[in-house]
């Protein structure tokens, strides 16, 4: 079963690298490139499908791209889904429906912390809806600074340890950056912890080192290439030239080949 | 109306220079860049949702981008609707209903010409139904190296003044490079050309001194976007490092503020 496997994968040595697609082209490509495994990302899908992020997406439309990557693909997917949107049980529950293997889970809704006891009875509900789904539970204390800079790692944690007991397979907290911070959460949770890769973030080889089981990037990729389309419109509008988009382009009868095998 | 816009655009002295998009981020960045309009790429499209070129979309697929797209920008949208599927009438239908002011219609259906008295047939339908429609009826015999290479020029120039004849609004002859080729068609047609920027093609500003009316640009950003992922998957994996994810990337925040104006 893929969940087996994506969820092995955060229990080696080698920290499990997961780029984050959000369409099927980037799916494969980042599945032809050998990653064992591949993410979703909700603000990349949303931006594609005409939304800001922040659950402003229907669950519905975000499900449907969910399904169509993991369809496209031989490797485990698992789901960014956001806090779950309205009803997060339903949400995993679909999110398993459309071939995924894992979803990760935010505890902030409408700029505010979901209070503690019912985060942790939204994922003993979703453990026991799907008991084999991969569940990486999300922390924004760090990301979004709320409360008390003094006090953030120690809330961070008690709310990381209260996820993992309720049944979380993996902890995410996006918006640590610094080594010492990293390594100290490592000590501090016990179970395999997510960091989101940025600017400014170690690389790999030195997170690794420092015990982080699973590295995601995000949005990083798909911001990445609205930055060449931003770069690719300035030329040819101010300059009526293409070099930047043809520079480094992958020829249309490779793509075509790539889209042809297991198409959705 | 956006199609009498449209159509204008396609007579001035000015080449109209026209992005095509895949995805409602793509589009939002094209119209901020200042474009008049925009297309949309049926390739760039089938690819972002799983499939491979050539009428493997489904129509409602197709028109479900097209309308986001048209639903996000307030420029005038012209959609790239390959053949027009199993009924071009029918999808010319559901073009003008998804809000685009204009659409492609090729004629080689497939890896066939369609025959010339069908295709004829086929555009004073779609005339018909969608009267105000910026028709832009396309010739593969270039770009597919259809026949004799020295009756090409002839037999292409015949159907394009057929189709303009027929009610088409524009003539698009892809797979055209050299500036003799393409002087000579705009003297032969005597209506709007369009012309495929692509490698090895001459800038914008000549296009326009040998009297081009309109350059796209296909699905060359799109393909240009991929060719970014590959070098960001490339790295992630084998050097587990993300310079190329955050050069040039558009920063969260902005992405979010471009999306929240008219959402979808």
């Amino acid at each position: 079963m893929k969940s087996d496997l994506l969820r092995t994968l955060h229990h080696r040595p080698k920290t499990l690298l997961l780029p984050n697609a959000w369409d099927v082209a980037s799916a494969k490509i980042f599945e032809r490139a050998g990653f064992p495994a591949l993410g979703t990302t909700s603000a990349g899908i949303a931006f594609a499908l005409g939304y800001p992020d922040g659950q402003r997406i229907s669950r519905a439309e975000m499900i449907e791209v969910v399904a169509r990557i993991a369809r496209a693909v031989n490797i485990p997917v698992t789901a960014d889904v956001e806090a779950g949107y309205d009803d997060p049980v339903a949400t995993a529950q679909a999110v398993w429906a459309a071939g995924a293997a894992g979803m990760n889970l935010e505890d902030v809704r409408d700029d505010q912390l979901v209070p503690l006891g019912a985060q942790i009875a939204i994922l003993r509900a979703i453990r026991a809806a799907t008991p084999n789904m991969v569940i990486n539970a999300r922390n924004d204390i760090f990301l979004n600074a709320i409360g008390d800079q003094s006090t953030r790692f120690e809330r961070s944690v008690e709310r990381l340890c209260a996820y993992r007991d309720a049944g979380a397979d993996c902890l995410f907290v996006p918006g640590v950056r610094d080594r010492e911070t990293i390594a100290k959460l490592v000590r501090a949770l016990n179970a395999p912890l997510n960091i989101l890769a940025s600017a400014g973030l170690p690389p790999i080889s030195e997170l690794e080192s420092l015990g982080v089981a699973r590295v995601s990037v995000g949005s990083g990729p798909m911001r990445a290439t609205l930055g060449l389309v931003d770069r690719i419109a300035g030329e040819l509008h101010d300059h009526g030239t293409y070099n930047s988009m043809v520079d480094g382009a992958i020829p249309y009868a490779d793509v075509n080949r790539l889209l042809a095998k297991g198409a959705a």
